[in-house]
């Protein structure tokens, strides 16, 4: 079976770890991982937990070599709109040089170009590796990772390692391979707040209650000063800005100075942090944003009314020295102080990890890079991801160890959405990445 | 057939004007309407319009009397949610001394008192009336009087009078007869704050854009200042307090005070604009309210997206003085100032209507409040609704009269929600309260 028949067959699996009509295909995609890995003389087996399999499997040691911990997932996001895809969500096909199919860039294609970057150094090697490689894969990262996450903190010793390899972050652009030695960290909550017994009609009782939309949007705008930095106290405590060279260096990653991102999100300017750029304020600042808000008439025309109570979803994304537990205890403790007397307000904490950064120019770091320049011919950027994926936050503090995040998500995959896709010539050349990055980790010890 | 029984008959109707399925049945009550007043030796027709028949009747001519236009509406709200009806909203029920149905209360049963209050005094009078009486009854009340606007400003010959007479309006509590001179008038609009062109991922992009619900928020809080004021420039042009007579009248209404107003909506505290009380405030202040506001995710956990969008809706409630569309131009003018750079807004007007306000010494004022003690028992209270009814201010307009305004609602009749209802006895005094102020109007010339 060629390798990309074999990539088509691990996407073939409906592995939808949020809906428990598929946990059976769940499980299917484990065993087979179990299987292919065996096949290639791997210690391999599924572990059962409270939900989803995870995948632990081990190359023949090799003494005195680094051991590398290779994290993916097998899990996919649901399809839905279904309606959107151009064909079958689990039926792959390739158009135009690129494989479309749930779970092609998000993560089957990108860990299977692991084991495949593996099988090919075991061929080279004569079935030894460079390195010692046990490969990590779970299958709830799409709802959480919580049984990963229970999982690492009773199996330090069977996940032992010297450093974490991952692929499941983005690419700048095509030809420009990327190096992430960092990811921001998230807190969650919602913020409601509380008023009349039933909703009332705005003329009968009008002028006498307080309206919750008004007191919301009132507190809500006590969140930020006028330069865009967050209002609420302690909130930047332990917040580094980002260093000189980072500066610099971000400054010239392809598509991400202000005009490209105002162009790519499609609004006229960016708004950003007083003395920040966009690319700064996404790396290296933390944010409190507003996902959603609601109350009352959402409808068509108008309906007076004032709404028994409003809503707001409320995400922050942190940068290292920010405790996500903190941080919404500061959130919290804001709105307390800024509530208006009489009114009843409620703050419901959700979830929260923690940021994650690492120095790129650790050894490990630097083969990496050179890992990814060998790979893709071109010179990696260095970058943090405004995005949050804590559970390698939680893998490197749990290990001990840092996490190289070798991006191969490209801006236009349509992760999450209809018609994902993964550009193949991509995909053989992050086959090759990983081989070179396991031969270089030999050495590099 | 005794008047119960011809209220139930009326009651039957499913004239349900928002609804183009019960087209038929509005007509049938306006047909219905016209054989009742026909069969009392009115003048009556049912005039077609773009949406549903107006009626008109106009009593045998009393040389050297005033002219009196009652004013109802046959038309009702739709019944959903139908499962929370204790009986059929079409087929009446008496329990415990109410009648249930839709209309019961919302006008059926009001405009029905007068016209049993005109039968009796015909009987009384041999045939002939104290007064000149012109029914103007509309199928469209509940969904805006557009065809009767329409109406007004054509048939200014047919519609002449020397007062308006309605009940449509609340009464403050079974004992407490009332006699409103004045409605609050209503502009309504809507805000649109538009960001990137597509959802955005706020890991991935949040610090570099503007987050509308961010700006949306910031914006609503400038609308009004610490005191509880509308913080519009120009809002309160033209706004004069209410006297110190009324004050101190509303100071006695039953219900009306703070305590109360906080019990029946089920707050802590009232939260007024400052130095008024809750009653004046809903009587006599204009207000800035937010019916509805969305944008972004709003099911169960968090999605960390920055919308593309969030809108509020929002509802002023006017007092004399104010005009609609100039009130809509100065929110918006307000809008387009406090909008930050680079971020596109919309504000989009709906409906308005004029506040109302007549004297309650005025003669007829004083033969209404009269009329209502004689039926009722009680001193009448004097109040302004909090309410709109764009129409009576318009028709007031139109006409160059007075409008008389003797509410039968009570505060639990349900209207607008399942399990409508009206007293019984509260509806028979009211036909004798018909009568009693046909008979003081004609007195008064």
């Amino acid at each position: 079976m060629s390798r990309l028949d074999e990539l088509m067959t691990l996407l073939r699996f409906p592995s939808i770890s949020a809906q428990r009509a598929h946990d059976g295909d769940v499980a299917d995609c484990a065993d087979w991982l179990v299987d292919k890995l065996s096949g290639m003389g791997f210690d391999a087996r599924s572990h059962g937990t409270a939900r989803h399999p995870i995948v632990v499997a081990k190359s023949p040691e090799v003494p005195g070599k680094p051991r590398v911990l290779i994290y993916g997932h097998y899990d996919v996001q649901p399809v839905d709109p279904i309606e959107l895809w151009e064909s079958d969500p689990f039926e792959p096909v390739v158009r135009d040089g690129r494989i479309y199919a749930r779970g092609a860039s998000d993560d089957k294609s990108e860990l299977f170009a692991h084991i495949l970057g593996v099988e090919s150094l075991l061929q080279e090697g004569g079935g030894t590796l460079p390195v010692n490689v046990t490969f990590l894969l779970e299958g709830e990262e799409e709802v959480g990772s919580a049984s990963l996450i229970d999982f690492l903190g009773k199996n330090r010793e069977l996940l032992a390692c010297d450093v974490i390899v991952v692929s499941d972050t983005g690419m700048a652009a095509p030809d420009v391979p990327t190096f992430s030695y960092g990811l921001r960290g998230v807190a969650c909550g919602e913020l409601i707040v509380n008023g009349p017994a039933m909703d009332l009609h705005s003329g009968v009782f009008g002028g006498a209650v307080a309206n919750p939309i008004t007191v919301l949007a009132e507190m809500l705008a006590t969140c930020h000063d006028a330069e865009g930095r967050v209002s609420i106290d302690g909130f930047y405590d332990g917040v580094e800005p980002p260093a000189d060279w980072e500066r610099v260096m971000w400054s010239r990653v392809p598509g991400m100075d202000d005009v490209s991102l105002a162009a790519l999100t499609g609004v006229k300017a960016l708004r950003t942090e007083a003395g920040y750029t966009g690319a700064e304020c996404i790396y290296a600042r933390p944010t409190f944003e507003l996902n959603g808000i609601f109350g009352g008439y959402e409808g068509e025309g108008s309906k007076t009314v004032i709404p028994t109570k409003a809503v707001a979803k409320i995400s922050c994304r942190l940068v290292p020295g920010q405790d996500p537990k903190r941080i919404l205890q500061l959130v919290k403790a804001h709105f307390e102080k800024v509530a208006p007397k009489g009114v009843e307000i409620r703050f419901v904490n959700q979830h929260g990890g923690e940021a994650y950064v690492c120095d790129p120019h650790s050894r490990y770091g630097k083969a990496a890079q050179q890992a990814l320049e060998e790979a893709f011919g071109n010179k990696p950027v260095l970058v943090r991801e405004g995005g949050s994926i804590p559970v390698i936050a939680e893998m490197s503090k749990q290990l001990g160890v840092d996490a190289l995040l070798l991006g191969l998500c490209l801006p236009d995959a349509r992760i999450h959405s209809p018609n994902e896709n993964m550009r193949l010539d991509l995909w053989e050349k992050a086959i090759e990445m990983s081989a070179s990055l396991l031969r270089r980790l030999g050495e590099s010890e």
